[in-house]
């Protein structure tokens, strides 16, 4: 067992992004959305819609993280089985939560989007033991279970969706960042940059190079909670450019 | 241990993918070059610059599948570690390749981007035992240590290391799909399906709901690497979103 780690985990479910169909951008938001409340995250997986790696991924990170972030499957169609593997993982069982599936039956009644039939009625079917997430954009709710909030693929519904996450969440000190980018290159500035990150132990640095208009330059990123040491590095940062024959640019 | 598993997994490494800074585009794009090929995909990891991270995924990673591709982390800062921890997941070593560290020397002096300074020829170094992937476009190679291939994180410079990695796979035969799409919901064609998977259980089917120009529908994707079949398939799909009420559009 490797050790555990703080912060979160996303685990996106679905054959549509490892088959390159479907762009996954739920990380990139979930990611985004956690940095605000000071949670970072550790890992990201994509994992095939297949019981036993769903089952395996699921148990694997909920016991090393703080909390883990689920997108997809949860959908009415027989590939949809999520909610079945979440079940399996956290060793309860599962059947038609009563209250969602009346809300949902009232829904469908008055709205004209189709009968609630058998595959819509699916969607349900929640984990014993799980807290709802409500959904205020389709109905079907998504669901809490354990340290894991399981939640729709759909990018506006999973957003509708960690909204209602937000407050069972222990916030940390939000991460921010401060960014200084100048026309050098990598290789020119990485130097100081390692001395640098030798004396802000504490703030990440990161190096990205870009290509914008056609000219080449890098981005330099530096992480942290504390405003005024984030200030003092920027500062760093842009002195260690000058040094280097740069100069900031926007 | 879980169970081997073929085809290839993806391991994109880089705390700017985990802090939504980047968007990752290169698991879709490496997921549809490899489904040419007839290589599925069946996971893919984002992990952080941390060593125990990297190396751990690697192990994990390359044990299940027949193919590993990792994006990120060989440039010349301080948080490109992915060649070290490459080693150290083989157990081999590392050090200045001659002929790497020759030709990237020839570079740099003949062209205006720099001094071959400490930093760049850093991404001299390769594991023992690894063979090289040719970097056209920027020079410093990736390499391929087992049955792991080692890229860049920019995805032209990855694209482009792709190629030199064709020749060495095992191509299975070509993945292929057809979708049908119809403004029809999910839960309206669920049943028809799941009536239509258990049918054709060697083509796996999938259902995406779609919001195309305010227009709700749904697309059914068949795959499998059979031309007949599919078309096959297609015209059951038709069929069945015909029997649901809908008709098929682009």
């Amino acid at each position: 067992m490797d050790g555990r780690r703080r912060g979160a985990a996303i685990l996106v479910i679905g054959d549509e992004i490892l088959s390159g169909r479907t762009q996954d951008t739920n990380t990139g938001y979930i990611a985004r959305w956690l940095a605000q409340l000071g949670v970072p995250v550790g890992e990201a997986r994509v994992v095939p819609d297949i019981e036993a790696e769903i089952v395996a991924a699921v148990r694997h990170l909920s016991a090393r993280f703080d909390y883990v972030f689920s997108t997809g499957g949860i959908g009415p169609t027989h590939d949809d089985i999520t909610a079945d593997c979440m079940a399996k993982a956290f060793g309860t069982g599962i059947d038609f939560h009563p209250a969602v599936f009346a809300a949902m039956a009232a829904r469908y009644a008055s709205l004209n989007i189709g009968p609630f039939n058998e595959a819509r009625q699916r969607m349900a079917r929640i984990p014993y033991g799980a807290s709802l997430i409500v959904n205020g954009l389709s109905g079907a709710p998504g669901f809490q279970l354990g340290n894991v909030f399981v939640m729709a693929g759909i990018p506006a519904v999973m957003q509708a969706m960690l909204e209602d996450v937000r407050g069972r969440l222990v916030a940390g000190q939000a991460l921010s960042s401060v960014t200084v980018s100048a026309h050098l290159g990598e290789g020119t500035i990485a130097a100081g940059l390692a001395a640098l990150q030798k004396q802000y132990p504490d703030i990440p640095l990161g190096s990205y190079p870009f290509n914008k208009d056609g000219k080449f330059g890098t981005s330099l990123v530096a992480r942290g909670s504390d405003a005024a040491r984030l200030a003092e590095v920027k500062a760093a940062l842009t002195a260690m450019i000058r040094t280097a024959g740069g100069e900031p640019v926007d």
